[in-house]
């Protein structure tokens, strides 16, 4: 039983991972941006970082647009997962396995570093791009098991 | 080596992919809320949109909503994949994994109506039966794993 | 093809069970908070638990700190379903996949009781030994699939 032996999930199986990396790479920004800003969510962490808790918060904006990029990251990486698998298992050539993962992981990567910078529309066309790649999956995918 | 070819992964996919599209279409929703009642969460958006960006933004009711059933999928369905999976795997009667994994199934996108449409005790039912659902897959995975 | 028959799939079936029943108790507290507060995020809850909705809400801290922890499942928990998986099935060695899966299960589950005790410098060593174990398989993960 070798999964990792099949082509397509291979090829499945790195573009998974480098997103993850994309992901685990916003975390520590995140937490950076906290840290610099001064912005944190609970009080014992002021203490932590030797700071006098202010009364109010006022959210940093660097550190909501981490946690926007990051969360469209959990709605469209974290599906990711099982589509791609299923899609990479239903056979399908190898050419259009390798273009529809690694078009939608750049596209990921690309949508993070225009949320980053505020870039539109080139973040709504990375989002686009992205989901028409998973959206593909997900047509041969449901075509293989129906 | 043909893990699509194992009838209870098949319905199990099947009915995952269901769910991921049910996702999607709740993001869309979310995109044309915000698009209708002019709420964007970035600044550059409002320029996107050939609005000018109002000195506060007040949250919109329906993206609001709109964003909080997505929330709720994300604890649900992206969990679901790894315990259904590995329910599957575990050689469960072909017609008890149909039940739970449709009735799970089912009941998440009754959730996500309920939710839109704010009714109640529906979505809280919906959400149990989900739940029930899930418990029984990771009770019979923990099972076979042990 | 008995993919929970390969060893190190079956103990890291185990253990993300185990932290989607750690991920479902959080979320079965937060309800609890919810309900013990009368804090409730949309209208129709409020008509549901007998309660008179106030005009306006003050988060309470209960409530949020336990969808903090859990947002944080999200982010970690989650994309360890995918890269545990394709860490088990790259050979590793039995005794270091014990070692890594059980070292992040342990991590995580401190996390959480660290997040809603409010516990610092603890919740960061706990993210951070979490984080260790997904970064080194991760890269065993990665360094096969090349």
């Amino acid at each position: 039983m070798d999964l990792l032996g099949i082509p397509t999930v291979r090829v499945f199986a790195f573009w998974y991972l480098v997103l993850v990396i994309k992901m685990l790479v916003l975390i520590f920004r995140t937490s950076v941006a906290r840290m610099r800003s001064g912005t944190f969510s609970s009080p014992e962490d002021y203490a932590s970082a030797g700071l006098e808790r202010p009364a109010t918060v006022a959210p940093n904006e660097d550190v909501e647009r981490a946690r926007r990029a990051l969360q469209n990251d959990l709605e469209s990486i974290l599906p990711f997962f099982g589509v791609g698998l299923i899609y990479a298992l239903s056979d399908p050539s190898l050419t259009m396995a390798r273009i529809v993962f690694a078009g939608f992981a750049v596209a990921r990567i690309a949508h993070t570093v225009a949320y980053l910078r505020g870039l539109q529309p080139h973040r709504s066309i990375a989002f686009g791009v992205a989901m028409l790649c998973l959206a593909w999956m997900l047509v041969v995918g449901l075509w293989t098991v129906l």
